[in-house]
């Protein structure tokens, strides 16, 4: 966990950061997720993490209220902790599509029905899902109308 | 840039985090693509971040051709960078969530018609909104289906 390092940012995407931007925090809630590992051994193996940082990890996870801490021991997602899926699917679909050049090595399935499932930004009234040029962040300080800025591209 | 430091892992979200998984690199995309940002002194004094580590960063993003570097110098977003947004949106949408007790410090919004901008997972087949137990990962190794996993709430 970063802690207090973003605390300037007016940001929830920065306060997440704090949380879960460390490495190996995302892989380790992935494999939680995806994979169904509950386990020291489990993630230590997968990951061929340091104990001593997935000691830290899954601790301050526990701390965080992302994984809650069973008899065994079993480190367990939380609520919390299962709604990071959408940035873990995030991560995944830029990555297929810019660093994966033989193709995506994982997909994800909608055990309902065996579709696909991605994540997409859509816009909550009218239901288009805009490039990003056609996003703005509305906020005091840092931000402005992205259509203000200087050209970037 | 963590480099190859999730070599082992096979999937496209650890080789995301490998690329921009650092501390501070979503941010400075973040500034690029909704503050309009594009030079070193803006990045430098919105997030404090230390010089050194500042052109680390722009250095990297610019190899890894999510910045072109023009004249001025100016660091200018490419498609590849700008395509990071919904990495960004889901960050800041589970801070909205889990990390803002006084409400969303920021919002997104469709530059088209002003509502708001969210990420979310959906099934590509039948376009329900899984809850996060119902997306199950399918891939080689070390994924196997959700369903089939030990109860891990």
């Amino acid at each position: 966990m970063l802690g207090k390092l973003y605390e300037t940012q007016v940001c929830s995407a920065a306060r997440t950061l704090e949380i879960v931007g460390e490495r190996w925090s995302l892989l380790i809630v992935r494999n939680a997720m995806f994979a169904g590992m509950t386990r020291f051994t489990e993630f230590q193996r997968s990951l061929g993490i340091a104990p001593n940082i997935l000691t830290k990890r899954l601790t301050e996870f526990v701390e965080a209220g992302l994984f809650e801490q069973r008899p065994g021991p079993v480190y367990a997602l939380t609520a919390k902790g299962r709604e990071l899926q959408p940035i873990i699917l995030a991560l995944t679909a830029w990555g297929d599509r810019w660093a994966a050049p033989d193709g995506p090595p994982v997909t994800y399935e909608h055990a309902g029905c065996g579709g696909e499932v991605v994540v997409e930004a859509a816009c909550e009234r009218c239901g288009e899902r805009p490039p990003p040029p056609g996003v703005t962040a509305q906020v005091a300080g840092w931000a402005r109308r992205r259509q203000d800025a200087r050209p970037v591209s």
